[in-house]
């Protein structure tokens, strides 16, 4: 049997690179898989890796007739359709954990980065405002974070890294949560009590159906005019459009995001707020969240090609 | 006898108004005095508030004849001339620890800025460079902290709470300063060692002539190619032109500046550099900070004008 490996997602070659030296990959470079290879080439592909947040339904699967194995790069597999998958007797595998720290680095990063006004105090001392004393009110003095209440929304390993990060900045830390967790923050009985507690909103929340937009309108007037909403997530957790004009209307301070609703596409109304920090999805993007997402991807190949059970399998 | 108190730097005036409902205050706004106030208007000023970094020597407290007391803004103290002050009878004050926990959360948002590529990311964004999928080498991923050896160089209270902060994102802490401190990090036996082992040199020492330069080309060339070197102190102790040489030639893999030599002037040479995050002094510059600083000033005018000893008189 082959030992051939479609790669559905659209990846650096780099990223690639050592689970080529293992598996005969084949690379649809984040295009329709028939757009690229023939149903001939695609017949005998036996595993799939994409990003969890690409769509990826039944239709795809059918392509591959032998296809046994869909693995995650990352922690998420939200845009995998595990009813088709368990009809094909596809079985579904991620990275857990694997880029946890790294995307809890980059929440407090886009955190600090944000409620501290880095980006326009880099600009203002670049383009001569500093040195010319020109008034601008970016520039006023923020509220620091000691007492600055963190609200995490999610605690997962994700949100647990970033809430002890975030307590280590002197803030006062809770948590919401569908069930309650063994950890020294506060445990708040709603989203909606979270949100109207807390200063700073750090969705770390696993993306579904049920989160769908979640944070809207009336969550995001809830968080308030000194409030900031950090999202490392998924775009979709956010309904972008009340984000957009809870900015415009300074409902809310600024945020900080990774994730948007249509990547790799950030709306123009929002890449022209100076009050926010916009990144391109790189939460799991450093060297070693990488080579420890390229190690579970392998593992979970190789356990697949052995005929044994997946070690990091999607058990939802 | 008056209560008047020169302001002898440059503050916006919302930082002065809580003093100026205590005391007589003259604004110089950061001229030498007698360009905007007659030897007369001088005559009785009593108390001066200054920023620490600005040089204050004799001939300036020679055309105050009845000053006692100048009082620094923040920590620093480094401008005044201590002998100067001390013939003459004048006390110094400061706002210790003050702006600790502001200055110290600047410096990591610095770190994980410059380390993360934070500006680049955000700009690749804006301009386009995501969605067309351009390739850009500032967006290779970078090292993540987990493991990330960050040397702290000072220990005072910004180092400390430096430390505490850089050690909640999984990396290994050392720190160099003249004595060894109760803290649970590794104490390294000489600058030159810690800049050796670092990947993240953190400078938080108090500033003054035995550090002047201290980091010059050499230092930087034991940072190495995947160094950064982070600066919340004072510009005086970093060689400038040495650290633009050592970005231009990549010795080093960047730098987060808070300080410079000849402030507010950043010279054009760095302000090129994509691999830097600079900013124009705002260390202590957060709300809760400056009311913190204010009620130190108050604290140390309070006593001055009532015959006590300051309450954060400088010991040096």
């Amino acid at each position: 049997m082959s030992d051939k490996v479609l790669i559905y997602s659209r990846f650096p070659k780099s990223l690639m690179a050592r689970i080529g030296q293992r598996y005969d990959l084949i690379d649809a470079t984040g295009k329709p898989p028939l757009e690229i290879f023939t149903r001939d080439e695609l017949k005998d592909v036996r595993a799939l890796i994409t990003a969890g947040a690409q769509t990826l339904k039944g239709d795809v699967m059918d392509m591959m007739p032998t296809l046994g194995a869909i693995v995650c790069y990352g922690t998420g597999y939200d845009g995998v359709d595990f009813k088709a998958a368990a009809e094909r007797n596809i079985i579904v595998g991620h990275s857990p954990g694997a880029n946890a720290a790294s995307v809890a680095d980059l929440a407090l990063t886009l955190m600090l980065t944000a409620t501290r006004r880095i980006l326009p105090a880099d600009q203002y001392l670049r383009e001569g405002g500093w040195s010319s004393a020109k008034p601008s009110p970016l520039m006023n003095p923020q509220p620091g974070n000691p007492g600055r209440k963190v609200g995490v929304y999610g605690m997962g390993e994700i949100g647990r890294k970033i809430a002890s990060r975030a307590a280590a900045f002197e803030t006062e830390v809770a948590y919401y949560s569908r069930s309650k967790h063994d950890v020294p923050y506060q445990y708040m009985s709603s989203l909606a009590a979270l949100v109207e507690w807390c200063d700073v909103l750090m969705i770390a929340v696993r993306a579904g159906p049920d989160t769908q937009h979640i944070i809207d309108a009336d969550m995001l007037k809830k968080l308030g005019p000194n409030g900031y909403v950090i999202n490392i997530s998924r775009g979709s957790v956010i309904d972008q459009k009340a984000l957009v004009a809870a900015l415009t209307d300074k409902t809310i301070a600024g945020a900080g995001l990774d994730v948007f609703e249509k990547e790799p596409h950030a709306p123009d109304a929002l890449t022209a707020f100076p009050n926010v920090v916009l990144t391109p999805h790189i939460g799991g993007h450093t060297l070693d969240s990488h080579v420890a997402m390229q190690d579970c991807v392998i593992a979970n190949l190789g356990a697949y090609f052995a005929g044994k059970p997946l070690p990091y399998a999607v058990t939802a």
